[in-house]
């Protein structure tokens, strides 16, 4: 590597401290080269368990670690908290908003993915989507502020409305957050108010598709429907959105109004195909060959959600976290081997499984040699997240949340935070 | 009490959930009364404790319980979120921003004190004080966020200012923020950074009056002051703040680089005075009679922070958490008393005593038949606010976050939420 007296070390710069950039860092601490790892936000937040958040029954501190924190002992990487404006293939050069400027030799993008709106941005005000810690808590906010305007709402009309929470998506997101909006209201706040009862509240899972959970077998995403409406949500499949407002939204089958509109339909990968001048596909993703490398640039590998690779059949490979992680720790190594003067061989993703949880007592798991439904599924599902969640801290505070819902059936963060705005 | 046959139980609106308005409305239960508590916020804060959400050693929904979860059991009760825009007293309604229209036959106006800026709230933006949830989250913003751009900041004087910390205000407010902020840069971050080297950070306590803690014997004070300055605390006395803006402060002795102020000076009382068409005390507290009620209106009472009433010598009742509890507990067992034909007593502070710490080893107490200072005075400190503290699972977990940073000086709560503005 070496051009010359001057040269220094080698540079990796990683873009993004989910998943797949905090996995790559952690893989090239104390390694030959240095580090920058570049984030908009302090922390690496669980994403798996945002949910939670937005119903109350997690802290944000609880799923979110500080990224310097995280990597506090290791001295050949630097946490830099900026954004990126634009990358210089020819220069080797990342762009920050603050005018700084960062060269690599090494570049690892892993900035990630957003939910899409299908070209309906506008929608986003009316339906917040679920992928940062200040959209949980302004879903937070919104659910728990409908049922204090209920309270003081006369209009049957308008009470039936702000009692009604439509979730758009059947995936894994939708469905756990249909799932925790129900348990609020039909457990934690049941004995809360007098002029409502909250337990009569309408959670409705709207799915454009004619099933939900298209990852998972047939089987078991139908115990998860009927999991669901025990629980009370209404199931509607092969609903297409065609409008969202602040007032409800418009399927083919005709308008539900709502106040509450949670959105978790589709992902949409970050800019990076921009910065970056390359070809994406339609979901903003990067297609990268055999070594997560860009076709025509092999210093720079993509990782994550927001690289779009050809797993097996039709499908690419998931976006899922285990799949970043496994795309982050083999760029990591990619680069040390090819540092080192090797060939690193190309990447295999290894899928370990799909998990969805419906409550606090059903959870659906597909190993592939094996499925699982019901109660012990949901203690897999638990001991599964907890054991991924980085940090003893973060695991113990997780565990005696989860384990005061369960038993007090009571939700600890019931905050509602940011402006209230009561007409 | 009854008018007639229509006539239906008498109601008691009270007007702030806060240490005064909650203790009353719990005081009401199961009374002969119903009541109404209106808060704009959804929960009830803890206060005393706040300042460890604005220094990242505990989450907001540690100090903070929902209003209707405190008071579920109780039938009497309905707690309506919302904001007070008017009291008509001749009518005896209170109006509210919803539009609602509450009557009463008793009003508990209990709504608190904010921070003054003594005529110049233009200072506020630059200076946030700490009394909500919302501030305190941004006062974290401010103080993580420093670190992280003095991180990636060349030029050393704009690094200098980034690393300065100024607290307004040399109560019990200000010497505990002035202590977080010391340890969580000399302490949790020391480890953190590559650039810069937090435990170099500049914390400085500014107080106009020629001591600091003055509510306090001048022995203990002087050992808070000593405190503070064996962990690295500037205490600039007798050194009056003539302006505030987004680069530092100007005092009568120079200015002040720093990029991040806290406001800990003063307090102003809320507008109730206003609404009740009242005159009010230079800070904008109400004057009340012995029994705490309006002097032309027996059936208005004021208590908490809002309250304006002599104690001893030239001293009025402060403006602490135990003081504003005795006001409401005194204001609803004065209704109930007059509900049963009776004539209450007049109200008689009894005065407990001051708290306040430094840090993590040291508080100074005065009982005042006894001073404690040192760690005893810390643990006791700990004791007392972990006792107050509502519910059984905010004492877990304040206690558990409080061993967490005792024993690793790690903070876990340091996220940066909101926007985040590099530049």
């Amino acid at each position: 590597m070496a051009d010359g007296p001057e040269k220094a070390r080698p540079r990796v710069v990683i873009l993004g401290a989910g998943f797949a950039g905090l996995t790559a860092a952690k893989k090239l601490a104390g390694g030959p080269a240095d580090v920058t790892l570049i984030d908009r936000q302090n922390y690496h937040l669980f994403q798996p368990l945002l949910y939670q958040v937005a119903t109350a029954t997690l802290s944000p501190a609880d799923i979110a670690v500080p990224i310097r924190s995280i990597l506090r002992g290791e001295s050949n990487i630097e946490v830099l908290l900026d954004r990126v404006t634009e990358v210089n293939r020819e220069e080797r050069r990342v762009k920050l908003s603050s005018g700084k400027e960062v060269a690599y030799d090494w570049l690892i993008v892993a900035t990630g993915a957003r939910h899409a709106y299908f070209g309906h941005d506008e929608w986003e005000e009316a339906a917040p989507g679920l992928k940062e810690i200040d959209e949980a808590t302004e879903i937070r906010r919104r659910i728990l502020l409908a049922f204090e305007r209920a309270e003081m709402e006369a209009d049957p009309e308008k009470r039936k409305a702000l009692m009604t929470f439509v979730v758009v998506g059947g995936g894994p997101t939708g469905v756990e957050m249909a799932g925790a909006i129900a348990e609020l209201a039909k457990k934690a706040l049941a004995a809360d108010f007098r002029h409502i009862d909250p337990s009569g509240a309408r959670v409705v899972l709207i799915e454009a598709g004619p099933r939900i959970l298209t990852a998972f077998p047939e089987k078991l995403a139908e115990a998860a429907r009927k999991g669901l409406e025990r629980m009370g949500v209404d199931v509607e499949l092969e609903r297409p959105v065609t409008l969202c407002d602040r007032g409800g939204i418009d399927t083919e089958k005709g308008r539900i109004e709502a106040r509450t509109i949670v959105w978790a339909a589709g992902v949409e990968a970050s800019p990076a195909a921009e910065w970056l001048g390359v070809e994406s596909d339609k979901a903003g993703r990067i297609p990268v060959g055999e070594c997560l490398t860009l076709k025509d640039d092999d210093r720079i590998f993509i990782a994550g959600d927001i690289a779009s690779l050809r797993w097996k059949d039709d499908m690419n490979v998931p976006g899922i976290a285990p799949a970043a992680k496994q795309m982050g720790a083999y760029a990591a190594k990619a680069i040390r081997t090819r540092l080192a003067g090797g060939t690193p061989p190309p990447f295999r993703y290894r899928h370990n499984g799909n998990l969805a949880t419906v409550g606090r007592k059903l959870a659906v798991i597909d190993f592939g040699w094996l499925h699982l439904k019901g109660r012990f599924a949901w203690f897999v599902w638990g001991f599964v997240h907890i054991f991924f969640l980085i940090g003893f801290r973060n695991r113990l505070f997780v565990i005696l949340r989860w384990l005061w819902a369960y038993f007090t059936f009571r939700r600890g963060v019931r905050l509602i935070t940011g402006p209230v705005d009561i007409a």
